[in-house]
């Protein structure tokens, strides 16, 4: 009887065999799904997320699951502990930290109570933590979602709700040490993650303070200038100088002096010979304190086998108030507007398109930054007696998800062999005839039998159901194995185990129910596919 | 000149040996934490977290991590995949889901753009989700914070952010087969997380509403009426029953009816023994459906071995709209309010503490719940032509991930045996004398040749660190080895290795350096201690 249903399988279709890397049906893909929802506009009201917001669907969440594993255990391995915090938190908190970016964030509706704000980073909390905590030293990861208010650019990865990955060292040490460590921390997560084409950027605040002070600039207008030269790897220097000049009234001579120092940018140690044989900034204590800092951390990057990721750069100022030392950036190839973004950009509003679309022919950024904050803590301390507050100096690195994952999915080859789900089991039954009653309970009672053991696996949701939509369910769920209950053979205690995707000769082994779970897992132990595992692996070598 | 460092760590006090279990330092306490940050109000505000939230410290963490990973690797059996959606939802999505609760939902302040509320269950961006991508069956898991303006008892686990971890089921299948599954997850999830002093209540809304019309309740007032009977699991009968008559206008003949019927409980085949043999019910079409459908399930219960912890129970009535269907909740005795909960809350208020405090004396509530909503994603779909909605049928089950983590929290022996990070090496080295450098490149070079190789390792931040500051540190940690660079031993191409904690004449094995990775591997193969695994373990096995 189960014999000739096979037989009669065989001479079905080939699309009811079971290739493993079918999985991909089962997936909807987030495009489809946006333009979908479009088109329901007949409905009371659009059906979507929220502006720069988005869901994330199974095979999606695969790939975050692997970015998120690959970063953590990395994390993990430089001795991180982890914690979380609220989604907001009091909007005093946040308050006087993020400079002109502050308009950026969300606040919650006075409802009675707290004013409170969606988190805009996962830094500011972390501060408020170890103050309130009153940690000495900590080295922690968070990953969690933080909010800004900003202009979308959804397939680039530049979104309103996004994800941060931070990893953070807090403690008094001797300089540099942990600075160096974290950059360890940056370079190895894009290498385990597989990236491969990406620059550091690296410089330091109290280099670039002494420049715009040996530049004849007023310490009053150093942030300003600063947040200036922030702009340079989108703008062209030309831009930037009328900046200065024109809207932030420097003399042409200053902003002149200052371009020769911003183009500044190689090797670590190249450009720290040219800084220490500069005589006004020999000089200039606040450089000199700087350079002598990098000096030593170039060291330290050497015997961390990282030095030949950074490339000193003198044009890099990060838009950040708190930063207080070394600040760093990574990019990749990417990370730059597309050399015809402004022609496309210009069509595309010709053609009547929303700036939003337009907004996609920017790069995504650095996808990796951070630096040295030694003052954040204390904005929180509490004064002592003498008017004192003490600070816990910080120095943390944060990977930008959203902007790795859009690289990584775009890579030829993974999204075909991800597989939303585990499972690796699929219980059928066969059978026909008047008497014929489906085996439903039976399936029930394997099923269990199957997962009390650990072992995923699923059976239609029917109480008699045909072979061949057995076949396709399983093959829906790319699972490696059937178990399946026979009319005649299941009551004699017997029951059929087959490798699927091997053939069509293959009926797979009839063995004793008893030892269901031992022949199982043995052919398991060969075949078992674990999702995220896989998907990992392919994501550091493809 | 390492071995009269040995000896001389020997002679120090007894502090210094390393304990694995002595990894508890490193955590703050919560509850410290808190009374610190009261404290600390001499600051320009006070640091807290807002109402109803809190931070997740380390240990904490470890605990949440081996929650989650039972519940997700459970969701994975069956089948599960995950999708993720946003934390704020369009308002509109979220309008009249929810009832009287309504009134909890955080809303965003209006900046200009889309009005949007924080999402206050999972539920609903499912069923929005499922509608969104027209997706006629999915078996999915979401585990995600959720925002609710409720009167928190934090010590209980009721807050106004909390996780959620739901598995629903989606889809058109045969009658009450994935209802069954739902309720295998739920006593498998509890289970697994070590409750097992937990039952299940179950009731069907349609027998509910076939009870209500039998004892004469008028359609328009069933759900005011279930709502009530909702109160039965905090209030005595005679407090319903009043609320039925004064404040409900049901004639005192119906709330009598209505009370004969909701004591029923007990065994699910013996309620609906006694349900079937009810002639008014078994006229009712309502409950004659509500009956048919559990006399299925009860097979399938038996089949997949959870009849045992379910009792059928006509007090049940959840409060949400939504439910079409079975609906079961369940708790343990934990759940309940201590039975001195009355005369507490009088003591606490009389000595002039705030209600907040008061609210300690509520129990814990169910620890996971859920029930079939067969409409919700109907809300969502597009209408056709015809003027028709197609809905997907839904049953789910959520777990209540702040309740079980303050259950599993309290056991004995549990928080003492968590260590926050996962750090199996720690690096030290050992020297002394003028010429003495401290080895720090050295010591970095190392910890990158480990970290490159998977294992997670430190060492001090300090150029030149005394041999007693690194076992201490390493002591903090509980990590099991120590790996040790000589001042002599080192520039000969040996390095020390010793497992820490084995007593004072282990002076560990010189070996060759290039030899490391091999070595360490082997010793961690014996004394290897992962967190998160040993966590999920103690918490199965407390």
């Amino acid at each position: 009887m189960l014999r000739s249903l096979f037989t009669a399988l065989r001479n079905m279709s080939t699309e009811t065999t079971i290739p493993k890397a079918a999985a991909a049906a089962a997936a909807v893909p987030a495009a489809r799904a946006e333009k979908k929802s479009k088109k329901d506009a007949g409905n009371a009201f659009v059906l979507k997320t929220p502006k720069g917001t988005k869901d994330w669907a199974d095979k999606d969440m695969i790939i975050r699951e692997a970015i998120f594993g690959t970063l953590s255990s990395l994390f993990k391995r430089h001795g991180g502990v982890t914690i979380d915090t609220p989604v907001f938190e009091l909007r005093e908190i946040l308050a006087g930290k993020y400079g002109e970016d502050s308009k950026l964030i969300y606040n919650l509706e006075d409802q009675g109570g707290e004013l409170t704000s969606l988190r805009y980073d996962l830094t500011v909390p972390f501060a408020r933590y170890v103050a309130m905590n009153g940690i000495s030293q900590i080295k922690r990861y968070h990953i969690a979602k933080v909010y800004r208010r900003d202009q979308p650019a959804m397939t680039k990865g530049r979104m309103r709700e996004f994800y941060q990955c931070d990893f953070d060292i807090a403690g008094n040490y001797d300089s540099m040490v942990p600075d160096a460590e974290i950059l360890n921390v940056l370079v190895s997560g894009l290498l385990g993650l597989g990236i491969k084409d990406f620059k550091v950027k690296l410089n330091h605040r109290k280099i670039l303070d002494g420049i715009f002070q040996v530049c004849g600039v007023k310490d009053e207008d150093v942030r300003k200038i600063s947040s200036a030269v922030d702009k340079l790897d989108k703008s062209p220097w030309e831009v930037v100088k009328k900046e200065m000049v024109v809207d932030k009234h420097q003399p042409e001579e200053v902003a002149d002096k200052i371009g020769e120092y911003v183009k500044l940018n190689g090797s670590i140690r190249d450009v720290l010979a040219t800084l220490k044989s500069d005589e006004l900034l020999s000089k200039n204590e606040s450089a000199s304190t700087g350079i002598e800092e990098l000096s030593t951390m170039v060291e330290y990057l050497e015997a961390l086998e990282v030095e030949q990721y950074i490339s000193l750069d003198m044009s890099l100022a990060r838009g950040l108030d708190y930063y207080t030392g070394v600040i760093y950036e990574a990019v990749t190839a990417q990370s730059a507007p597309p050399t015809d973004a402004a022609e496309k950009k210009k069509k595309v509003t010709k053609n009547g398109a929303d700036v939003e679309d337009a907004s996609e022919y920017v790069g995504v950024g650095s996808i990796a930054a951070g630096g040295r904050y030694d003052k954040l803590v204390g904005m929180f301390a509490p004064t002592t007696k003498s008017g004192k507050t003490q600070s816990i100096p910080c120095v943390g690195v944060s990977f930008g998800v959203e902007r790795l994952f859009s690289l990584i999915k775009q890579r030829q080859g993974l999204e075909a062999k991800v597989r939303p789900t585990n499972t690796q089991v699929f219980i059928m039954s066969f059978g026909g005839g008047a008497d014929w009653t489906g085996f439903l309970k039976e399936r029930m009672q394997v099923a269990n039998t199957l997962w009390s053991a650990g072992v995923e696996c699923e059976y239609l949701y029917k109480a008699k159901a045909n072979p061949r939509k057995q076949f396709e369910a399983a093959e829906k769920t790319g699972c490696p194995l059937a178990v399946i209950l026979g009319k005649e053979e299941f009551p004699e205690g017997k029951i059929r185990v087959k490798v699927l995707g091997t053939g069509e000769n293959d009926d797979g082994d009839l063995i004793e129910v008893k030892d269901l779970v031992d022949v199982v897992k043995a052919k398991l132990a060969e075949s078992k596919v674990d999702g995220v595992d896989e998907v990992t692996r392919l994501i550091r070598s493809l």
